[in-house]
This record gives structure tokens, C-alpha cells and sequence, in this order.
């Protein structure tokens, strides 16, 4: 019994080093294991250059054992120690975390899918919690916020985009042409989208005098169009930068529109507690 | 006459199916409706890559004709439906309708008429009348109207960015010239457009030290004026986001403010009615 | 005596046709010089091209010595016109007027000289005048006065962005150097202006990992940085927005905050009568 | 001791010629020294030109060793006159005029190193205060604040950025390779930078059909999110602006709501005397 119970503290505690991040235990656990991750992330970049690949190879190939390794064991402890196991198993960090190990498994089957562990830079993610970063996620929610906000307007927008790339694509090819390098259709209509987001390549270009001109159109297009999405989702912001000041009251005197940044009332004087 | 009447009523009918959203006919209709239209817009796409029209060619060209009889029939359909035959036919529908079956028998005539059967794509527009989107057609009237709002603006700054791009076009000719590509003034302007919409394909550039000097103002311009039609869109969409707050108002109290997603006044909790 | 007045009275009638623009002939006087002025501007423009060079070059070029005789005559007669001559000719309009027909004179001493003929497109810049486009000349107004409000700040950023041109042009001619196209610092200031204002020619690219990272950071560095200019026009734009709306009252109940295109008070009813 | 004194005298003298701004000597002194810095800054640019460099390299390494020796005996002065030796030494600015010198002497030693000497354009940032610039500093300020309000969303802007970089990089190497140039994923990651922010050299460009597709998602994806940091910026500048008209109060009648640029108050016209 005496046994069992220890067990059980033990299991315990390891949930509050490994979920939690009020110890200092589980805060230096999660920062080793946020460096872990950026290491195994910079192994496999670097085995992707040829030279590092020929000279060190073998190392880093151990490397991505050894992380895999240890995330697998990291895993299967989260999944002993917590109490909800099916809630964990599917919640967002619990498919990322069995995401970022299954390929090195998968490799041993199928070539070339290690590459999808570049899924583990999204357990970075993980940083926002432990590092407390309360300010940062407030700036991220409201940036959250308005993308979030906006969201039906930036897809009215990306239709409307993807028409006109559509449209001024197949345009583009019946002007142009397989003989300039419009080979068909979707490939004019890459090449529209390089044209419309002012990227311009330069791999493909019109070379008729009407195709010049149809292009012409393109670039104006979308050098003013990208005016739109700015302004949805500045007025936006703004919007809930107001809202934020609008809603945030002195305690003593009632008057809102403080500044995020202030600390006191400025009609009272009264010390400000941030109530959001 | 019995005869007579159930012709009659099967025109209503077809009508409410053809024309209509609020039947579950009409709604099934017109989404297969946007289906057969996005099917044939990718048949003619698919068959102008080269090796999948050697394969499949005379299959794609089948269901051209397929798609172009069944939407020829729609259209008659349409025609014998409505009580307002003028109106509809001169309608813009109505005219996407006319002008996405016509290509088809051009192309008879006339080779690559074909292409222009894209125009087929604007009769997905219709997606937004059948779906009943009110939010998305609520959002697209407030682009809608900024855009509008800001039309004069959007039009004195083409007119100054086409201005610019003329003189700086002139001026590089002039220091150039053709012996480095530069071949034209018209060619020339078409590269100061390239350059002012900070696309840069790279197919012309500067070689002289005065060229890359003057491109690099255009450069900087472009940059620069980018801002103008940002700020023009902004500033229309603030203040009609700030105009719908302030206009929308509680039944109850009679208070104003509300955000858009809101269900409840926020001041007595009664359920608010969207007045717009 | 009589002559004389009858001659005094040509030269008022002629002032009024040539300068004004509220009699019916001012203004068809007007229409047909935009109409002289866009011709002779195409005309230029066509003569550059090589083919129509060749093929009708001596007509282009007595419609090049036509419009200038042409516009020649119209600029004595507007001086002989003028009761003002020394403010004419020392105006925006009769600079402007001067230096659109000299190019041709001088082309007969320096060859290349009428490309400066493009002068002539600021001539189109009466079209402001002569189409009474009151509701243009306003908007363009707004756009002048928010660029006019912001100048400075424009001009601060300039100077850092060419302040941070010349370091990380430096920095790049360092780094990379003459044998991967950085031939020397001002060239490699000029291609850090083709990067950071996201241009992108691809005629000179870095080739070093150092460079590239370089470039990443020169990259990012234009991609954040264009958000200042537009956010200091668009503050500005949005605030004169507001100042227009809020300065506009109507004149029964005196309650402001009317939009730029109502008719009636939306709190009275009673008829604006627009102030600005 | 009245040579003592005098000496005295001659330092402090000295310093406020130097350090101060306010007699005209000092005004004088800094102007010329803008002069010198930016003489020295072209000379180092016109050495890096070939030609230039064959024909007047002797002249130009002569010019750079006597503005060095002319920066060095400055910067002594300064060191000799200042009353805060050690404040001025590790100031911002003393730094600036340390580095400003010491690269020509390093280049003795270090080949490559005299390119350091960039630094010297830094000195500049003196004319902010040597002209009294009392207008533009304001103005940067304004920029400042903005950009120091919105930091925390900007830096939460580019972890986004470059994750997004990081994951689409190994998407394209893992799908296009280093057959099609995408030699290893740091390359690919530089490339999806270079297309994100819509720089677009056209010297890595994808070829397979995924690749493009690929490509193309990134390309809007930049070309939307370039939205976010002019959102940012936007509304914290507007508000900046706002904040700066709401509190700035006529000292008369205590109205407020004054345009930046006013002179009198708009409602009782008493002169305005700026609080900022």
C-alpha cells in the first residue's frame, strides 16, 4: 500500500513538473525542453546541406534517434502521469507531440518522410505558456482578435482574388501563349498570382505588346488591391485598440479611455487595476 | 384548358426551382447549378496542359459540348420561365448566362474562341445568392461601399501613378535607351510600371549609373505612394465600421455602440435586432 | 479710335476663351488643347518605336513641328491676352506652357533633346480646371493635405531608409564582394533598394550564406518598414476624414457629424447646404 | 595661475563650441563637421568603384587618413573638454565617434576592415540636433512612440513570419529538391523568406506542379500578412495622434481637440504654446 502510494505522489508529481509551469522544476523542465526541440530542428536543417551531410552524417543521424528517443519516452510519461488520457491524446499539443515522432519511425519505412519533423517546431509553440509570457499573448490575442474578426472579409477577399487570378490567367493565356511560355492554363494562372502579389519572378513574361499590357493591368490591380486586406484588418485593430480603452474603468471615479500603458487614473489619480 | 393550366403551373414550378432559393428543389438546383459550372470551368483548364490534352482530349472536349447543351438548355428554360423576359435577358445574369454558352459555337467558327468560356467563372457569382450568406453579403457590401466612398480618390491616384510611370518611362528611354532594352517608350513605361508596383521581373534593367539612379527613385516612389490607396481604403472603412456602431441601436434603451458580432445590448441585456 | 476698341475688345474676348472657363467656347477651347496635347504626347510615343520610326517617322515628325507651332502661337497669345504677363509667365501653368515647346527648338542644336517633350503631359493637368471637377479637385485636395500634414514624417523615414541602405549596402559589398556581382558600394546601395522596397530584379543576387542571411534581414527590414509610410497617411487621411465630418454642421440645429454625401441633417431633416 | 584660468576659459570655450548648439560658433562647428562626416562617407563609396580607385586611389586614401586624423583630434577634444569624461565616453554618441575612427587604423593591420568605417554615416544623426530640429524630432518621436508601443506585436509578427518560413521551407525542399535548385532546407528557407515578402529574385523558382502550388500559397499568404504589421502600426500611430489632440489644451478657455500645426486656439484665438 505504502508502495502504491508513493507511486501515486510520484506520478503526481511528475504531472506538476512536466504540465505545470509554477515549480521551478516544471519551468526549467519546459525551457530543456523547448531547447531540445530548436536542436532537433537545427539537426535536421543541418543534415539537409550536402557537405555537413557527407562529413557528419552519422552524428546527426544519431541525434535524430536520440530526440526521438527521448520525446517518445516524454510522450508515453504525459500519457501515464495525466488524469484525463483522452483529453490529452487529442487535444492540440497532444497530436503535436505524437506528430513530431512518428516520422523518424516512418522513415524506416517510407524515404524522405523525416522531413515532416519539421512538425515539431509547432511544440514551440509551448514557449507562450512557459515562459508566462501574459503581455506577449495579450498583444497575440489581439492580433487573434482581429484576424478573428475579420476573417469573413479576408475570405470575401481571397475569392475575389483567386477569380480575377483565374480570369487575367486564362486571358494572359490566349494573348501569350505555349510559344512565350504560357505553356497552359494553370500555369498562366501562377503566373498571374506571382504578378497580382508583386512577386514577379521573372521565370515567365509576357512578350507581345497587348500581353505587356494585359500585365500592366495585372500589377496596378494588384498593387491596389492589397490595399484592402490592410484596411480590414487595420480598421479593425483600431476597432479593438478603442474597445480596449473604451471598456477599462477607474475604480474610484468611473472614467474610462486610459491608455494600456498607464497606471494611474488621469481625471482621479487613483492607482489603476487592470481589469481585463 | 386543364392542359393548359397544368402548363401553366409547371412553368411556375420550374420557375421556383430555376429562379428561386427558398424551395429545397431550388437550393438543390442551383448548387448543382455551381457544381456543373465549376466542373466545366476545370474541363477546359485540364484540357489546355498539353500531355493530359493528348490523352484526353476528345473526352474533354465531349464534356465541353456536354456542359455547353445542358447550360444551353438552362438558359431557354430561364427564358420560357420568367414573367419578365426583357429584364431578365438584358440582366447581368442574364447576359453571364448568354455569354457562358456562346463561346462554345464561336470556337466553330472562329479557333480559340474557347478561351473565353472562362467568362463562365463570373456565373459562380450566384454562390451568394443560393447559399443565403447574408454575414458574407453583408461584409462584401461594406468593401463594396468603401470602395465606392473612395472611388474619386482611387481614380486622382491611378491617374498620378499612370502620370508618373509616362515621365519616368520617357526619362529612362532617354538615358538608356535601346542598345540596353529600353527598346521603346511604351516598352519603357511598361517597365516603370514593373518597377513602381515593386513587381521586378528583372527581364529589362538599369546598366547605366544614371538608370539605376532613376530607378531607384521610381523604386522609392512606388514604395512610397503604395501607402496612398492604403490610407484612402483605411480611412473609408474606419469610419463606415464607426458609422454601423454608431447608428445601430438598442430597442430598448435606446443605447448605440454595440459591436457587430453582438446579441445582447450591452447596457440592458435585451436581445438586439439587426437594423442594417 | 474705333479699330482700337474693337481691338481691345478681341483681346478680352480671346482672354476669356483662352483663360476662362465658364463661357461654352472657354471650355470647348479647353477640351480641344487636352485633346492637341494627348495627341502630341502619343506622337512622341509612337515615333520611339523602331518599326513606326521607320514607316512613318516624317509624318510624326510634322506632327511633332505642327503641335509646337501650334502651342507656340497659343503662348504669345495668351501673354498678348494676359493683363498679368509678368505673373503668367512666371506661373506654374505658363513655366509649364514655356518649357513644352522649347524641347523641339533645341532638338535642331542637341539630338535627343525632344524627349523633354514629355513636359507636355503636365499641360493635361488643366483637365483639373476645365471639367469643373469640383468633387475631383476635393478629393485630390484631401489626398494633397494629408501628404501636406505628413511631410515630415515622410521625410524622416526617407532618410532612414536611405541611412540603412548605405549600411547594409556596405555591409553586403563587404561580404560579398565584386566576384558575385557587388561591384562596388554604390551598386550595392542600389541593389539594397531593389530588395527593400521588395522590387527584386534577380540581376544581382547573393550567392554567400552570409549574404543571403544578410539579405533575409534586408528583406524583412522592407517588408515591416512599409507599414510606416502607410500608417502615417492613413493616421493623417483618417484624421482629416474626421475633421471634415466634424467641422461640417447643419445650420437649423447645429449638430455636426454629418456624412460627405448627405443631403438633409439626419437629426432635423432640414437641407445642408455644404460649407467646405 | 591667470594662465591657468585662461586655459580654463579656452576649454570651456571650447566646449561650448563643441558640445552646444546654442552660439553660433557651435552651430557652425557642427554644420561643418555634417560636411566633413559626409565627404569622408563618399570618399570611402568612390574608393570601392574600380576605375575610380585605379585613378584616384592615392587621392582618396590620403583624403580618408586626413579625416580620420581630423575625427581623432576631435575626438580627444571632446574627450579633453567635457567636465563628464566618463559619461561622454560610453555615451551613445561616444561610441559612434570612437568606432568612426578606429576602423582606418585597424585596416593597417586587418585588410577589408576600412569598409567599418560605414559607421561614420551614423554621426549624422547629429543634425537632428545641431539644427535645432525642434519640428522633426517631434515627428520621430511619433514614429518612435508608435513603433516602441506596438514592439511586443511586431516581435509576436516576426516568430510568426519566420515559423511560417521555417515550415514552407522544408515543404518545398522536401517537394522540389536540389534537382530544382532547392539545394538543402536553409536554402529553401531563404527562398520562402525572399517569396513571403514578395521580393521574388527569379533565381531559385519552383518547377514541379506541387511546387508551384506550393509557391503560390505562400506568396498570398505574404501578400496578406504584409496587412498585419500596417494594421499594427496604423492603429497605434492614430491613436498616438488622437491621444496627442485630446490632451493638448488651450491655456484661455482650456478647449482642446487642436490641430498639430495650429497657431491659435480655434475657439477664443489665443496663442497656442505647445506643452509636448
Amino acid at each position: 500500500r505504502e508502495w502504491h502510494m508513493s507511486q501515486q505522489s510520484l506520478r503526481e508529481k511528475t504531472s506538476i513538473i512536466i504540465f505545470g509551469t509554477h515549480t521551478r522544476a516544471g519551468q526549467l523542465f519546459d525551457i530543456a525542453l523547448i531547447y531540445a526541440i530548436l536542436l532537433s530542428v537545427a539537426a535536421i536543417m543541418l543534415d539537409s546541406v550536402a557537405w555537413i551531410h557527407d562529413s557528419y552524417g552519422t552524428l546527426l543521424y544519431a541525434l535524430e534517434w536520440f530526440f526521438t528517443v527521448l520525446f517518445t519516452l516524454e510522450y508515453f510519461t504525459r500519457i501515464y502521469c495525466t488524469n484525463e488520457r483522452r483529453k490529452y491524446i487529442f487535444s492540440f499539443y497532444g497530436l503535436v507531440d505524437l506528430f513530431s515522432i512518428v516520422p523518424t519511425y516512418l522513415a524506416l519505412v517510407v524515404t524522405g518522410a523525416n522531413y515532416l519533423l519539421m512538425i515539431r517546431l509547432l511544440r514551440v509553440l509551448r514557449i507562450f505558456r512557459v515562459l508566462k509570457l501574459a503581455r506577449y499573448s495579450l498583444e497575440a490575442n489581439l492580433l487573434l482578435r482581429s484576424l478573428y474578426m475579420s476573417r469573413r472579409k479576408i475570405l470575401v477577399f481571397f475569392c475575389v482574388v483567386l477569380v480575377l487570378s483565374t480570369i487575367f490567367g486564362c486571358l494572359m493565356f490566349a494573348v501569350e501563349g505555349p510559344e512565350h511560355g504560357f505553356d497552359n492554363i494553370p500555369l498562366s494562372i501562377y503566373w498571374t498570382i506571382v504578378t497580382i502579389t508583386t512577386v514577379g519572378y521573372g521565370d515567365i513574361i509576357p512578350q507581345t505588346v497587348m500581353g505587356q499590357f494585359i500585365a500592366s493591368a495585372v500589377m496596378l490591380t494588384g498593387y491596389s488591391i492589397i490595399a484592402v486586406p490592410t484596411g480590414i484588418i487595420t480598421a479593425e485593430m483600431a476597432s479593438e485598440l478603442q474597445r480596449k480603452k473604451a471598456t477599462f474603468t477607474c475604480n474610484s471615479c468611473h472614467h474610462a479611455g486610459h491608455d494600456n500603458d498607464a497606471l494611474h487614473c488621469k481625471w482621479c489619480g487613483a492607482q489603476l487595476h487592470s481589469g481585463a
